[in-house]
């Protein structure tokens, strides 16, 4: 199943070397933009005094002998009435929660119509993302399409070429399944030693949602495939920026691929391809086409200009890599991630996320030593096939310089590699597919940084 | 486990009869405001021509002679360039899908800040409910609650009582559960045989989320909670309704009840109880105290208005079932459901909800012949302890009257009853804990009706 086949023409001209995937101008804009975190990590918490596990939590007796506001002064809304239901026929979070956003960065791409923003990964918890803080990657901007309006033109090596309304989509059989989506750029500057400052910029362009929709194996076979000639299918957009890729037909085959309309229990959002995507667990983002109105079967693979010119990797050997879609074994703690800062010695409990795009994870190790020695984080059940795992680990940060690191495997038996051995392998020109260990430094003063180690 | 402890006390002066529940002028209003669908049931499928299993789709040469606008009129949406990335940092539904929302029923309480918004079950997919869509049920309005000024003490049976704020909470070892969330009262109106319209307001006081939060077993710990001797616990909410519910010790041990903040991934919202909650799964949904601000132990149950004057049920002998928590297996079909309209035979796609308050659902089985035969639904993976779980079953309707229903059984063997068996055993006077079988009559002419059958 694997899709790695290095093309035999040499594209060095399109391919962009690393340190200009981010200038060190657009990177001090993210540095400064980027200090949001987990409602300032806790840091009315951390402020207080210390203690071995719960750093400001008080007995009672303290609370009668200092006095506390928030307990002896009765709040308004214990005396008052609230607001009504359906104030908010649909509810938005606390405004307490404001800071917790996606964010593009600037420089990053020449227009914000042709852009990113990143997901919010060190607030998150659990493994479904809000689809409101989902990361958006556009290629011509977004739109809010009428349903009513968009068709889905099924043709190429089919009996019978058809045209499906949105309506007749949703009135088949449909399935929900839990699954991660990343860019395979997620992680790209990295390759540069750029060192962005916060997981929303180095992890951000990851998501994970609840899909609905029609496997695609059925409205193919309904339309009469050839799938002994029609080996892949061509998925095509309909935003301005045309895009199109090439699958192979035995991810479709598999029925894994999914003609969607529903995230997390609801329509698509617009930024989301409202109202049709396509949904190829496992694989990059932008093989998941929005605003989805065409489905083409062939015998070859198309090498469209988003898969000839743009996402390809230049190798040391001058070759390119190309149609790498899957997206490999990965993690990466989200707290404490840089950015973030332990304000006192004690308890803390290092958490993030790990994926695969072949499978389950089996395991995470989380390391506090910069890679010396390992420790076997929990997995939150149920453990789900291509699907965002949140793994957790229990510590005492005794207030020393430290380095965090998790380092994924998945069912498989593939493990996350290294930065070296990525670079070892890949060479200095790649701008996707980073799946390298992430390495968080947690300094004397309790300040978390991006840094790159082994 | 059973929580079934009937009252040696009549009560009967605070018993509402079943007809005094929700009058037939309030009925009527939501009858008019309750025909929302799930996007008119694809009413633009289904006004197209028929056809064995895909009404309106055409195959291209159709569409050549004939024409369709959609198609050959290349949309702005194709030619432009659309929004930017981050134009909603926090993203929102399509402003095509706005009729899908949370709707209240005017009359079912005296003012709308002690009364409930139903969360649009028809028109939602999976399992997992958009926050912004989970049904609100207040007792003393809604509060967007400070989390810096929040506290929770934990008193009673404890060597040490305690008081935290919510980052101390969030800085302990968390666990994320997807679970079911429904009101002892959800179908409460069915008893009356009022048949409200729409599965929005006969079941939609029922959501399902995955919830973020610190197992209380281990902060009861942390206090030196007395096991021996506190075999209950008192939760109390902060906002004026001075919300108190007992919960038996043995949920706590379990592990199961979590002191949440966390919702499908980010905080809770302020209408579910921001920044703090009880979960309490299987049990419905008063206990799940929101705005937690309180954990007492104690020896014995405590027998609160709210569990002494409401959420009672006369039975036919004259005493009350109290304490009556646990949600019993319980099914219902989503679409068709009532108020949509099946605009042509053909092919449907049968789908709804199962759950269970005592563990998984293990088969839920589908009738459209009303009951006389039963045929075995598709469930969806992963079947979830104590979680919404999505059945489907496919039809083919040939546009004659028919009842559906769905008859789910859970892990215990427990199967759900038919409203002759409920009522039979809770005579004609109770609100809560109606767990029948629903039934909905499609006539001749496709339109779905609420109707009380076996």
């Amino acid at each position: 199943m694997s899709l790695n086949i290095a093309s035999d023409t040499p594209l060095g001209r399109v391919a962009r070397a690393p340190e200009n995937f981010l200038s060190r101008q657009d990177v001090a804009f993210v540095n400064r933009a980027g200090a949001d975190d987990r409602r300032a990590f806790f840091k009315k918490a951390f402020a207080a005094a210390a203690a071995a596990t719960l750093a400001g939590a008080r007995p009672m007796q303290a609370i009668a002998a200092e006095g506390d506001p928030a307990i002896l002064n009765l709040p308004e809304h214990t005396r008052g009435l609230g607001l009504p239901v359906a104030a908010r026929p649909y509810g938005m979070p606390s405004q307490f929660e404001q800071n917790l956003q996606r964010r593009e960065s600037p420089g990053l791409t020449r227009v914000s119509a042709a852009s990113v923003s990143f997901c919010p990964l060190q607030g998150l918890f659990g493994i479904i993302t809000p689809s409101g803080l989902h990361f958006e990657r556009h290629h011509q901007g977004w739109w809010d399409i009428d349903p009513s309006q968009h068709r889905l033109m099924i043709n190429g090596l089919v009996k019978t070429p058809m045209v499906f309304t949105v309506d007749e989509l949703m009135r088949m059989e449909s399935v929900s399944r839990i699954h991660f989506i990343e860019c395979g750029a997620n992680s790209g500057m990295e390759w540069a030693n750029v060192a962005v400052p916060t997981v929303q910029y180095t992890h951000g362009m990851l998501s994970c949602s609840e899909f609905t929709g029609v496997p695609l194996i059925k409205v193919l076979e309904y339309c009469g495939v050839d799938l002994k000639k029609g080996r892949y299918i061509l998925a095509e957009g309909a935003d301005g920026s045309s895009m199109t890729r090439t699958i192979p037909m035995e991810l479709v085959e598999s029925g894994e691929v999914l003609l969607a309309y529903g995230q997390n229990g609801e329509m698509l959002r617009p930024e989301n391809g409202y109202p049709l995507r396509l949904v190829v667990p496992g694989v990059q983002g932008v093989s998941w086409v929005k605003y989805l109105r065409r489905i083409e079967v062939g015998d070859q693979p198309w090498a469209t200009k988003d898969e000839a010119i743009h996402y390809v990797d230049l190798m040391p050997d001058g070759t390119h890599r190309q149609y790498t879609s899957i997206q490999e074994c990965k993690s990466v703690i989200t707290t404490p991630s840089g950015g973030q800062r332990l304000l006192n010695p004690g308890f803390y409990n290092i958490t993030g996320l790990a994926w695969s795009g072949r499978g389950k994870i089996k395991a995470v190790d989380v390391s506090v030593d910069g890679g010396k020695t390992w420790a076997t984080a929990q997995l939150q059940t149920p453990v789900l096939d291509k699907s965002l795992t949140r793994f957790s680990l229990p510590w005492v940060w005794k207030g020393q310089d430290v380095i965090l690191q998790s380092r994924a495997m998945d069912s498989t038996g593939y493990v996350q590699p290294s930065y070296r051995t990525l670079r070892a392998k890949r060479g200095d020109k790649s701008i996707y597919h980073n799946n390298a260990i992430q390495s968080w430094r947690v300094d004397a003063g309790g300040e978390v940084h991006n840094v790159h180690v082994g």
